[in-house]
């Protein structure tokens, strides 16, 4: 297992890390099978979209802010509920496929960590199959 | 890797895959494993639920447009912003367990494609671990 | 394949099953690897979160209520949609890494069970891959 170590720099914020994997991988020497991608936060997400046009993160953010107001009467005493909802929504984990060293994503396709209760030091956890 | 081809219909459309998975996990002869689906676009996606009754897929597409409604201030310029957070909220990889040659899904579980912004020529990239 | 049994108590609840799967692992001898947990119902899900403060997991329920509220125009006439669209956004399989026989989880994350349809008798289906 490797782990990456991110520096989030804002309460809500989302990172395209497919660079940091792409160059584990080919660190790991891995030609042909998958990479377990794995967030061990509770406050923080893994999703795949858009890297191209930043925009996208915005309305990424600002459409989750609309599904989890800050204002619904949550009770954990953090005050950090919202995160909470927002990073299990997203989800913690994604399995990439590898091809000829290379991951298999679509052309517009980011690895995105989501920040929800930064700035805050994070890790990810990776796992690599061959096979 | 394998990779199969859907064409959607409309622009937003929920369609089952599972025989499709199921005929390719038959043709890779795998009997003992797992088998990782992922959808490399940025305005589709992937869940499981119920494919027996079609207006389950109706009302999740009607709930996800009320969740993400298409009126929200989105600053991406080419318009399809529910689309892309409809996606993420879905999610891209499934990891299906195969035993004795077939996916081991529940009783009324679909494999199900999630097209946001069709229609459109889709691809599904299938990889297979024997163990 | 193993199958751990869970009976659920309400209609909607979240359940903490990482002491349950830490337990599978250990009895299956995997050292260095990952298991698949997948949940083979349409209206239960799995999610990861926090396991120390049971608020949290009222929030969560709390939070889904308001993004996919019982009141919505649903067609599906077994009256349950809310709870696909629940289990949709959650998902249904999580990977868990394995290292020195222990699951590699965050400080405070929980492997969760999402009811939104009980109370019933559920399964969750579990594979380990050594690597």
């Amino acid at each position: 297992m490797r782990i990456i170590e991110i520096e989030t720099r804002s309460r809500e914020e989302l990172i395209d890390i497919t660079s940091l994997i792409a160059r584990e991988v080919q660190a790991m020497g891995i030609k042909q099978g998958g990479i377990i991608i794995f967030v061990p936060h509770t406050t923080a997400g893994l999703i795949i979209n858009e890297n191209a046009d930043p925009s996208v993160k915005r309305d990424i953010i600002m459409a989750l802010g609309r599904m989890v107001p800050d204002s619904l009467p949550y009770t954990h005493s953090e005050g950090n509920s919202p995160a909470h909802v927002k990073a299990s929504l997203c989800g913690h984990c994604l399995y990439i496929i590898i091809k000829e060293g290379k991951l298999c994503l679509g052309t517009w396709q980011g690895i995105t960590f989501c920040e929800f209760d930064g700035p805050r030091r994070r890790r990810v956890f990776l796992s690599a199959i061959s096979y």
